[in-house]
């Protein structure tokens, strides 16, 4: 079996110390390579009908267990998952010593880390993220949920795996927009804490899998989750630093409340709010015209994401002041600097309409700027 | 105001110590208190409609913050209620750094407990326990949880509350019944860790509150809670010596399942658990017999419990052998030794069913050993 671990990382947290192993072809050695890591084997696989015809039935058949195939949707993300992923588990005699596996995306890593965090009040679990996405950013952190009607991940939990499992081959078969949404996260990283990520995103214009070799992926995700990683081991619980986190989110969370989770992929979304706290940044003297110019190039290097033109900025507004993570007064933004992010708890609602609008007005399209 | 507190214990636990203060009228002074001991406020108060009308839509006045009231019988125990009270607390604008106060028996305390366990991934929370199981039990240790349809507190976190705030007057107005059946977990935890808490139990044939000073009570409370909490703090994740608090839990939930919630008071079938561990412990020479005797003239002067003879023994083992607290193999039972207990991980099945059965050909009755 051909299979090569590339990198390992330690990832401390309240609960004990977990690695992350980016590699090629783990998948085809999990029974391996979780006992190696862990010293345990998983007693039942959940993931999503997509990835579960293109990865999971093989995995739980070679690990010998269950699979749970969830309906993969965001409005799946939700408690009654949660009661299923628990009942099978009941059903299948799991007990508090065991240890299952999540793999998928981000909406099956949040959901089986939250359904592990809460059943018989908490067992293990490994995260085997299938999307770029999940990869650089949901599988390391400890943040687990579901959504409410009211909103995303207003249920959950900090209950970080215990190990993290990422084979960068899964990635052949992630469609290409939902690689260019995840090298969004992977700008937004480069800006809060390796400004040498941004020298190795695919080359504009073929921003594909095989347009770099694999362990180029590979350093790529090491680096991203790096970034993460010192961040959240410093903050575990989102108590100030872990704020950097959310650049690009106080927009990109409201473009995809308001268009109700069906335009935009998560990513997408980040390129638009990097593209507007970039202007924001720049308007406060933050920011460089220099790195302002290198903030918009890389994200538009990324191809198009869906457009803004037709949206209303003052619902857009709404969206943004009921996101959970705002100060008591103002909206809070991360804002690029030439040297990190800083947080301004106070941006004027005006002049963030200003911003929203001048992408409106522009026609602008991130692949156009 | 008149209130008095009467003693205070710092429980340590994985997310920080947490102070346990019990007196007399502390309800009164709910705002002094809960500042005084955590420097802080409660913002939402949830309770069931009894503790409602007696004490909760009183504090929620008090505090000047809103009051939620659940049903409050065991199948409410359940999901919905925790969705409930997260939708609430959305609504109600509270936000991560919030805290709730939780004020009722154990369904209350587990069932909000939970709720702030995964609200935004965890806000603080305030027990109140108004009941003398829900004071000596469930409100030190951590444990939160809901049933399933499948079962009892299948899902849950540990996740202790800042702050557990107990007055002993409000035992003025639980039923004598409920207090006798919160006894029997006096009774187990004096078999536990503080043999002179069989002196401090309210005199046979009135086992009312009145039977004794409120400062009684507060005596009986600590000492109860501080064999607890020294046990917890050294197996807060329930590893290993905290099995010892399940003496008498073996046969007791097993009672309670089997006869759907319906019968027993959990105390109640915690007291024909004692008898029964007593009794399995006499037959392997583990106890004395003048211990022995100790054990069911205790269990004995808290009162009559709903009888078992009807009972079908097999199906009482079906749901021991469920019990989610078992071994691998065999039924495992805490015994009570003549100075505390011990764990047999495989007590024979054809054992358990003689002893129901002694009990149930007997005639016998707590009350009339």
């Amino acid at each position: 079996v051909y299979h090569a671990l590339v990198d390992r990382l330690s990832i401390p947290s309240a609960r004990g110390d977990y690695a992350v192993v980016v590699g090629r072809g783990l998948l085809s050695a999990l029974d391996e390579t979780i006992d190696r890591e862990v010293g345990r084997r998983a007693h039942s696989v959940a993931t999503d009908r997509t990835v579960g015809a293109l990865y999971g039935r093989r995995a739980a058949a070679g690990l010998g267990c269950g699979l749970i195939e969830l309906p993969g949707g965001e409005p799946d993300k939700a408690w009654p998952a949660v009661e299923r992923l628990c009942q099978r588990w009941l059903a299948d005699g799991l007990d508090r010593r065991a240890a299952v596996l999540a793999l998928g995306g981000g909406i099956v890593t949040d959901t089986v880390g939250f359904a592990a965090a809460v059943y018989l009040r908490g067992i293990d679990w490994v995260a085997a993220p299938t999307t770029l996405l999940a990869m650089v950013d949901a599988s390391v952190g400890g943040k687990t949920g579901v959504n409410l009607p009211e909103g995303k991940n207003l249920v959950g939990a900090f209950w970080p795996p215990c190990l993290v499992l990422v084979d960068v081959e899964t990635l052949q078969t992630l469609p290409d927009r939902e690689l260019r949404a995840g090298l969004a996260e992977a700008v937004k990283t480069a800006w809060i804490g390796d400004n040498e990520l941004l020298g190795l995103l695919p080359p504009a214009g073929d921003v594909t899998f095989p347009s770099m070799p694999a362990d180029a992926w590979c350093e790529l995700v090491v680096r991203c989750i790096r970034v993460k990683a010192d961040i959240v081991a410093d903050d575990e619980r989102e108590a100030g630093a872990r704020a950097a986190l959310n650049l690009g989110h106080t927009l990109g969370h409201a473009l995809e409340a308001a268009t109700g989770y069906g335009r935009f992929l998560h990513g997408e979304a980040v390129a638009w709010g990097l593209l507007a706290a970039g202007r924001l940044a720049r308007e406060r003297q933050l920011l460089s015209a220099g790195r302002h110019a290198d903030l918009v190039e890389a994200v538009a290097r990324l191809g198009p994401v869906p457009g803004i033109a037709d949206m209303d900025p003052d619902l857009i507004i709404r969206h943004m002041v009921h996101d959970k993570k705002k100060g008591a007064a103002g909206i809070g933004w991360v804002l690029p600097t030439d040297r990190g992010v800083v947080l301004d708890q106070h941006v004027d609602i005006t002049d963030v309409v200003a911003v929203i609008q001048h992408y409106q007005e522009a026609g602008f399209s991130p692949s156009h700027p």
